[in-house]
């Protein structure tokens, strides 16, 4: 495994669930990031105890407003970023925020569709676009060649639930907005990886296993320390054949 | 190849391009549906002039108002292909209405996002569901067993451009906001093959090549008469073992 070490990340989503330990475990790697930016809906609100306390802690953890539906929210966070990293790109992106409200088929409402797609894949989508600048900073100043996640890369966690090849039981994940959303955002993906590997940033997506969190509730088949390991695992060993894939957190491929 | 006959057909997007074409060819056969359903926005516009002409000539052609983002239009469209069947099911809906409207990843905006989704993706899903009785109808009053076209089935026109696994050149193909919607429409495909096999009716998605019209432009390689003849035998030999999955105007499978 290449050792883990990344300048600067930016963790969206990052007040709880997956989010929240990525941030956890990147301060406490053995050479941590100079800046963890780690963005929530509402750093003031109940739901961020948890991120304030470890700021309270970290003089590398910055806690930055970001709605990523809203493009005055990304715009602001982005601007603060740049001011907090003084002249350096930001090494990591981690598009994170997501979300999957129980629909089927039956009961999903055309209003279910739009907001999932709207935070599940504009999201990452504009989030990327207003970092973008950063993240091409990152590649420039960076010694290495070539694409990787030490100079500089946008992770979108993803979900095997949008592998179109390889579905779960549909009966047994009846969540089709958050489906048809994480597929779109793997071909957004690999069309950013296109788009974006001329500027020397890696772009891929992660499927991060079915993680006891809120989201993928206490049914769930894996601790959320262990995915994010794995994750972090992988992230770190991300080379140019990576680029527009899904691969899991075991750092295996998952089909379309 | 299995003799195309199917006794009712409804297609999306009617009134040019594809849809149109679909029509004048259903209407063509040597055995021609009892009944064409041809659905277009506008019925009384300067764009449906084409179908009225055909269904001056055409006992067995009905033109419906259908405006695929409206659940209204939808629905008011169902209940009178319903009240024309008169007690018979729907055999095939063919879901053609579209759009590709150019965006790149730096120019695309959210409304663009939204609006395709909306079109390509809720579209054809709004579209089955209403038709969803009709079609269940067609599959129990057929003397077939297993999943045909002529028992009961539900096309997706969908698109190579929402292939993730082989993207056409992204250079040469600027179109973000359409490729993450067929993407997503080959999804939901999937999820609407697993869900609505229990009723008897075949869903899949035909990429129909890139073929000269106004969405295709006239720097495509293929004309609509030739995209139609493979799409209706590719339509007319289906089997179970296409459930759920693209292919293309010549039949072959198109990955993910």
């Amino acid at each position: 495994m290449a050792e883990a070490h990344f300048c600067s990340v930016l963790v969206t989503g990052a007040n709880r669930g997956i989010g929240l330990e990525l941030v956890r475990q990147l301060l406490r790697l053995p050479k941590p990031p100079q800046c963890v930016f780690a963005t929530c809906r509402d750093p003031q609100g109940a739901g961020a105890q948890e991120l304030k306390k470890l700021a309270s802690k970290h003089a590398n953890l910055v806690i930055l407003q970001l709605e990523a539906t809203d493009e005055g929210s990304i715009k602001a966070a982005a601007k603060e970023a740049e001011a907090r990293l003084a002249g350096k790109g930001l090494t990591l992106l981690i598009n994170n925020a997501g979300v999957m409200p129980p629909s089927t088929l039956d009961s999903v409402t055309q209003e279910d569709m739009l907001s999932v797609y709207r935070i599940n894949v504009l999201g990452p989508m504009e989030v990327t676009k207003a970092f973008l600048p950063l993240l091409t900073m990152a590649a420039q100043q960076s010694n290495e060649k070539g694409l990787s996640s030490h100079r500089a890369a946008v992770i979108n966690i993803s979900s095997i639930g949008g592998s179109i090849g390889n579905p779960p039981s549909f009966q047994t994940f009846p969540v089709i907005a958050y489906r048809c959303s994480k597929t779109a955002l793997n071909m957004l993906t690999r069309c950013q990886a296109l788009e974006y590997k001329g500027r020397g940033i890696l772009c891929m997506a992660i499927h991060p296993g079915w993680v006891k969190t809120d989201l993928g509730t206490d049914k769930a088949t894996l601790d959320v320390g262990d995915s994010v390991r794995g994750i972090l695992h992988v992230i770190s060993s991300l080379c140019e054949e990576h680029a527009g894939r899904v691969v899991d957190w075991q750092g295996r491929l998952v089909p379309w």
